[in-house]
């Protein structure tokens, strides 16, 4: 592992490591309203050759018919040929999109998905009801399959110390990795953020995702991953939140940093 | 003026502005030690198009020469052909090259170059005798010159109240733009160096640069202006301090940034 690897902590998946540990993880979202959109939106995400794919569950129209859901699990499972695959139902209260499922519905439907092995990470809400988050848990780690304590602001930067208590709070309740993501309103929330993401690689021993939203926060989503975050995400087709930038420039910026910090730029 | 430009405070020479206030002023230095690897220096940099050109004459072997000092600093300023001209004597104590002169002679190669009209800026150390720091000040003014009081610490990176310190001195000294550089021995240094540079951005009327130097402070080179410093600097043709990136791809690097930061990425 480079040297750089101090930066952030690693997210690995059992069967192997899947990243190299000189940049951040980019995931890319899948934002399909229904089979076909995911299906050419995961055929453009796919060229662009991405470390993750978060299929974002509540976008898709489906959402209520398991089988469906479950089929289409797999086949992105199948095309995605190896990129390991984050399952994302996120609630209207942390940005997602309106669905009809009761939270008893959606974690069945994650248990389906997980049988199928179809998936490598979910993302599960730290403010969701502690008895649904712990059945989430329980559920995911019977498959094999890591969650993602997921904590989003779409408002507001809350203060440093709140933030690295959203990243404590996500290992304390059995995690594997803690993400937070809220809205500057100026650029000292944007530094605010980084200091938070900086303090909570320090204090928690979960790989730790911090993001910053929004036009100023992209500059979290370009450098956030020297400060301790593990994972950026980036839009290969379309966009899932506000201030996410294409792959290729994301990429691009990476390999800037990363030469940067190596003290080996061209 | 883009909305960018509240992130620090132009820097502008009498004439006209020389940014455009999307992205910071990139400068690149000038090491030669004779005149024929200055002039080569300056043709390979030139051709890069910098926003400002630094010269090092603590590099430079003639330094004792005024005539010869005079004459080429007239050379830079024609074959510059408008970029404007940023002189400096860096001191031992700071990182500079040893150079025989008294602080006396320095003055006076001061105005001697001040009174050829052949610069710009003039960068005097904070940490100077007062009296000295006040007769290059008067003698800058005196000619239209602007300086930049700058302070450099390559050992260690200091607390952000006693960066901002400096900032706020540069000011009280009657200093047109405030400069610091320090060197991180860690990733939470490269932080302070940030957060040092907003709140100095926020106290001080004047423009600052605030750079953390070496690999890991190479991030306050590409993404500092962010919070308010309001110049760079990159290698055109030799580095003159550990850190700075090749110019083009700093360029590139502030390219993406700046789309990123108006949130118009491509």
């Amino acid at each position: 592992m480079a040297s750089s690897m101090n930066f952030y902590k690693a997210i690995v998946v059992p069967s192997r490591s899947i990243t190299d540990g000189r940049q951040p993880l980019v995931c890319v979202p899948l934002v399909g309203r229904d089979q076909a959109a995911v299906l050419g939106g995961l055929a453009t995400i796919i060229a662009k050759r991405p470390d993750v794919i978060e299929w974002r569950i509540d976008y898709f129209s489906g959402i209520a018919d398991t089988t469906q859901v479950v089929s289409l699990a797999q086949r992105i499972r199948d095309l995605a040929a190896g990129i390991p695959i984050l399952l994302t139902r996120r609630s209207t209260r942390e940005g997602g999109e309106p669905i009809a499922l009761s939270e008893e519905r959606v974690l069945a439907l994650h248990e389906a998905i997980f049988a199928s092995r179809a998936i490598d990470f979910v993302d599960y809400e730290l403010s969701s009801d502690p008895r649904h988050f712990q059945q989430a848990l329980t559920a995911a780690h019977a498959a094999g399959v890591q969650l993602i304590a997921s904590f989003h602001d779409f408002q507001r930067t809350p203060s440093v110390e709140e933030i690295v208590a959203k990243f404590i709070a996500a290992e304390q309740a059995g995690a594997d990795i803690a993400k937070v993501a809220v809205m500057p309103r100026t650029i000292d929330d944007v530094l605010t953020l980084l200091n938070a993401t900086r303090e909570g690689h320090r204090r928690s021993r979960l790989p730790i995702i911090g993001i910053s939203m929004g036009a100023y926060g992209s500059l979290t989503r370009l450098f956030g991953w020297a400060f301790g975050s593990s994972m950026t995400f980036a839009v290969g087709d379309q966009a899932s939140a506000p201030g996410q930038l294409p792959i290729g420039e994301l990429r691009d910026a990476l390999a800037i940093v990363q030469r940067a910090l190596s003290g080996d730029p061209k």
